[in-house]
């Protein structure tokens, strides 16, 4: 069966230069994948060879939302954005996922509004995978797409997450901790307090507390969190590996012996720097919708964004989302049922 | 002068075989300070040389809080303890600062109980610093005191960390930033819009938002957050960094061949690991008192332990408490008030 991947060609940092040699370079080792490369056609044309493969389809789409349109100009301003003709190929049967750099704001309103959110779920979290200490991934959500949230959103993330990690990775219960503070004053705030309780009580296979730390460690399968915690935590990592490759280059070229020396541990600090390259970790789930949806990083270059792809790619063939729809089933009614005893949960937090 | 530093000597997870030592390290450098070793007169005779300097003195204090001791076990249960008996002499103006490897929990019940916070202060907070990408030391609180926090205590770190990085590095109007995240859905929780507001309308010198990775860019001095936020990004921080130099290791000692390059870079490798080891960072100070209290990594070994002193000694020999009472002045009245204002901020969260 052929994957269909609708690409948002425009999205991103870089729009075409970047998403259409990706698409190329994917199609070279993904023979069953059929790309829907949406964007202004004209554009998409030159950018592509002369004679492009049978499993390149163009769908035009005149209008293009910018990294930084409010979500409203998005949403209601542009509807014939290339962002919303992909997501809309999803929730037409035309495409089995749709992948877009383009502003997280615009992409999450645009794909809630146009696939709707699966029973029991509030809103799309954020999910994405991160390498760890054991050679594995942890998966964590949410990263950033939802603020203040109360102990029924953690919980809709856990059975989420847990849904994902046991379709891409066919891991059976896989487990979930509940991002937490240690030994401080106050073991946590109140929404995390009231979420492990949830879990305890659940069929989920739950660990228990872990800490900052144990995203790297890999304690967990998943690390489920508050929208806000998990998009400091995500940054300020990225923030800490940056600035440690930074000192790398600084002192192996800080004069001659320096560099003769970084130059003997070449191969070594290439092994290493491919190890930890996050590019190869682009590609975050947009989970809860009826549709799949893969956000890549907005200033993914195209090894990054072809590893997008390649989620994206996975998601589908794995079928997550029917998996996850069948996975959710025995909390459905909890979810529906916490979500009804608590209306404003995020406000109660 | 001399400064005068009291030692919880049985903190931490080593307790004397790490405290003492230090404190004989950091007297080899620093003549002009006095150390006040508290903890069970016996065990630190025992670990003491025969003819110590006459800068050490041993104040006897028969009990330890243990680190996993309650607070309330801690608080309440024993008033002897080395660590209350450390806080008190400051409390007395014995010392001039007091540094604990102890309990966080238990440290900040008993240093607010014993010394009482300042003016305009709800609670304490946890100050570290972190090495930046510019080659300073960006000012990071809090870092898992309060959690639930609402926007006047956020404002309350900003005073607080401006008037640390103004005592200690002798730097007029610091910088401060809001941690926040960044192109998302909703920008921020209501806590910290709310705070940006307050934060905009003050004297401070506010740059505005900051996301994860500006705390390793350095971009403002001051990095103010939630505890909960503050903890989960140290200690993912660290995590990262953990496995890092794991995977540095494991690269270099792949083979022979790995191995010869790895000696050939050792010099190279060396000065990165110097400039990257958290050790020497280690010492967060506890805000908000009328007293100066340090805390130490509760697994610090001897050398993190001397950083810790260090630290204490700096902020003593810097009149880090007048100076922070002073550079207060102008918010007392607006604290109260948002105080007053905000009762239960916590909840409003």
């Amino acid at each position: 069966v052929t994957v269909r991947i609708a690409i948002d060609c425009m999205g991103g940092d870089h729009g075409i230069p970047v998403t259409v040699p990706a698409s190329l370079a994917f199609l070279e080792h993904q023979k069953d994948a059929t790309l829907l490369l949406v964007g202004r056609e004209s554009e998409l044309k030159a950018a592509l060879p002369a004679r492009s493969a049978s499993s390149i389809e163009i769908v035009h789409a005149e209008e293009v939302v910018e990294m930084h349109d409010p979500v409203m100009v998005a949403l209601r301003g542009k509807r014939n954005s290339s962002m919303r003709v992909a997501i809309s190929l999803v929730k037409d049967g035309n495409a089995d996922v749709c992948v877009s750099a383009g502003n997280t704001g615009a992409l999450m309103a645009i794909a809630r509004f146009v696939l709707k959110t699966l029973d029991g779920i509030d809103r799309p979290a954020i999910a994405g995978v991160i390498p760890n200490q054991k050679g594995g991934l942890t998966t964590m959500l949410d990263l950033g797409a939802n603020v203040d949230c109360g102990p029924d959103h953690l919980f809709q993330f856990a059975v989420l997450g847990a849904a994902l990690v046991e379709a891409i990775d066919e891991k059976e219960r896989p487990t979930i901790g509940l991002l937490n503070i240690g030994e401080e004053v106050i073991k946590g705030n109140d929404a995390v307090k009231e979420a492990a309780e949830f879990l305890r009580a659940s069929a989920l296979n739950f660990y228990g507390n872990v800490e900052g730390n144990d995203i790297f460690k890999g304690t967990t399968d998943v690390v489920v969190c508050d929208g806000f915690v998990g998009n400091v935590a995500l940054k300020s990592s990225e923030g800490l590996a940056t600035m440690l490759a930074g000192f790398i280059r600084e002192e192996f070229t800080r004069g001659p012996l320096s560099k003769l020396q970084a130059l003997a541990a070449m191969p070594v600090l290439k092994r290493f720097k491919r190890r930890v390259d996050y590019r190869h970790h682009n590609g975050a789930s947009l989970l809860g919708l009826r549709g799949l949806v893969l956000k890549s990083h907005g200033s993914a270059d195209a090894v990054a964004f072809e590893c997008a792809l390649k989620r994206g790619y996975e998601e589908a063939r794995h079928r997550v989302l029917e998996r996850t729809v069948a996975a959710m089933q025995p909390y459905v009614e909890q979810l529906e049922r916490l979500h009804r005893a608590q209306p404003s949960a995020a406000a109660s937090a």
